[in-house]
């Protein structure tokens, strides 16, 4: 068997131990993407909670099979949750990913946070190529929350990122991960265009692969939620152009996916770093 | 006509009066359910109306026909807001539910927050098993949000929990509803397994009882609550089995309700307490 | 050509240029709004920014090409950023739109902001009947934040908040926009009787009003916008009656549109004011 239809076992095994461990994710995520990403999070297998504020972070993340934090739309009272989640989850040895949502020069005030929760060695990083650019240090024009940048031109800058976490994933028409595991980059290739029109799917990518870090190594958690994306949006794209039923045949098939599905429809290259 | 006849009559009727008097809810809940709880209160035939902050509350409450208090993401201002409106509703004889999400010993804070509620009395207590179960004063696993008790195992415990409302209400595979009035519980059949992964149908179920309790008694208006959203469940697996197709059937049916279709498919049992 | 073909001509003119720039509109809006509201400027063509923290409100409206503030769900950290967002639009000529969610003397906290708003000079007030006739100085009685009034009788009363703003528009069952450019007042009919049955809608038309805004005349922009939305509403009726699948074909149809279907829908009429 090839390295790439390992890896692809091991989505199947991924998603097969999401279905049957069905772990519990801790989400602090923005107002816009919370009942999109429950939502995806509960139909892919796994059981959400938006637990948010500052003075449940702790003991819930204690309890949490796993964590994602996402600076979307962050509220005083959320930015100490992040904090308090992050410490705890580094300390009780939980996977958490981050998602820092437009960090750039014009939204200091998270990207200063972000700054800061870098240091509690995040499992995973997820953003659109302008943020992973601007994050590994370059300096990118913004245009808030969307990228302006393409994920295949940004790759290699992300190596950098790699010293805090132990992947890195890039959204964009393919996505790329970057994962210190395998000392490599694994290209996934799916979804549709009619995915970026639809708001919050890149926050509930991040919201999904924390919820495989908790059944699954972070490189195949990673890949597993990119695939389980990708594929989703496929099928969805090959019922529909129309964009509304679009997202419900997307939602349909993140519920619907299955080993014989992945097997079928999976498309991921292994690059070199 | 037999007991169950009686009370089928009085759904319609409570039905009707929801169509005819439009009754304005607020509607103090979480940033999962904000819009699914709207548009399931729009939908069946209410006037909501999301005002969770602490300088409107007291003037708000006062001209709403009803309240709907939810703890599933609280922020400090919506727990002053929460405190303000049920103390408020205590006072003008408005009807309102409470909802304690994640009612445990890991999230304390909501849970003292639940505790200090009790105290205004709330018409009628609707939650999950584990929820109710804890609650009522038994020490149970949690697991974030989601139950993991079973409905029917669990009512006989929440019986103490009538002392603080007129109706308890458990939802599950089947729905449990103890009433103070009928001093009985009454479980409500229908729905469909895929109801418990679309996120915050539990939430917006609290905020439909509060829109009955404003045109009916506490018992009448938890139970046509339940059926309306029972029936609903039922019809829309009946069309779709795919989980995004059938959270639109769902909304579909929720506002296609009407006499005929309660008649035939309410399904509910008086049982002793 | 007649005065209504031209204005339709420019309609499917500002359709054109908001594909073609696909302006960073910022929103500053409601917990139940702000999912829907992103998705339907996505879906349009525009780009959404939901950044509503006063800590980024500064930087964001200055490189923003348009802004939407909504009074519906406020927190103290939004009023804050609101109050921000509008000096700087003011202060950089950026549009922006103000749509005050429930105005009146229930909900004063809100009232106030919406008044002391008023004084940076909003391109475009939009609202209900009720709001915009309360705006307007008349004493409405309020029903939460659905109207009580029909949108054809207030617009003559409209007419004094032109003081403040270069357009006001009533949405209803016909809409009315008042423009000070015109001095006139142009009816948009279409839409259907599900569209206030959805929740966020007129949030959401408020956004797009102000994505408009980015890339045409106050006028143009409040008519387009109008317009895009009663095309989509009379297309997705015509397709469905059953309120959720509504919901799904009116977002096909708010990404569908093109010239061709605003040249043959667009229903407009220019009043004397």
């Amino acid at each position: 068997m090839d390295q790439t239809s390992t890896l692809i076992e091991h989505i199947v095994e991924a998603w097969t131990q999401l279905q049957t461990q069905q772990p519990l994710v801790q989400c602090i995520t923005n107002s816009v993407a919370a009942n999109y990403a429950a939502n995806v999070l509960l139909a892919a297998g796994s059981s959400p909670a938006m637990i948010d504020n500052p003075f449940e972070a702790e003991s819930f993340t204690t309890i949490a099979a796993a964590l994602s934090i996402n600076l979307g739309t962050p509220t005083n009272e959320q930015m100490q949750a992040m904090h308090i989640s992050a410490q705890t989850a580094q300390r009780t040895h939980t996977p958490w990913v981050l998602d820092p949502v437009g960090y750039g020069t014009i939204l200091k005030w998270r990207s200063d946070m972000v700054d800061e929760l870098l240091h509690y060695n995040p499992t995973v990083i997820r953003g659109n190529a302008s943020e992973i650019s601007t994050l590994a240090g370059n300096q990118v024009e913004s245009k808030g929350v969307d990228s302006t940048l393409n994920s295949a031109d940004v790759y290699s800058q992300a190596k950098l990122l790699l010293e805090h976490a132990e992947c890195i994933a890039i959204s964009g028409e393919s996505d790329f991960i970057l994962t210190k595991e395998f000392d490599a980059v694994i290209q996934v290739n799916g979804g549709s265009y009619l995915q970026p029109k639809v708001t919050a799917t890149g926050c509930a990518l991040g919201a999904l692969i924390a919820a495989y870090c908790a059944v699954a190594t972070p490189t195949i958690a990673t890949l597993a939620a990119h695939t389980h994306f990708a594929i989703a949006g496929k099928l969805a794209f090959e019922q529909t152009q129309m964009l509304g039923h679009f997202n419900v045949a997307f939602m349909d098939y993140i519920h619907y996916l299955n080993p014989d599905l992945i097997q079928q429809y999976a498309d991921i290259k292994i690059l070199k770093l």
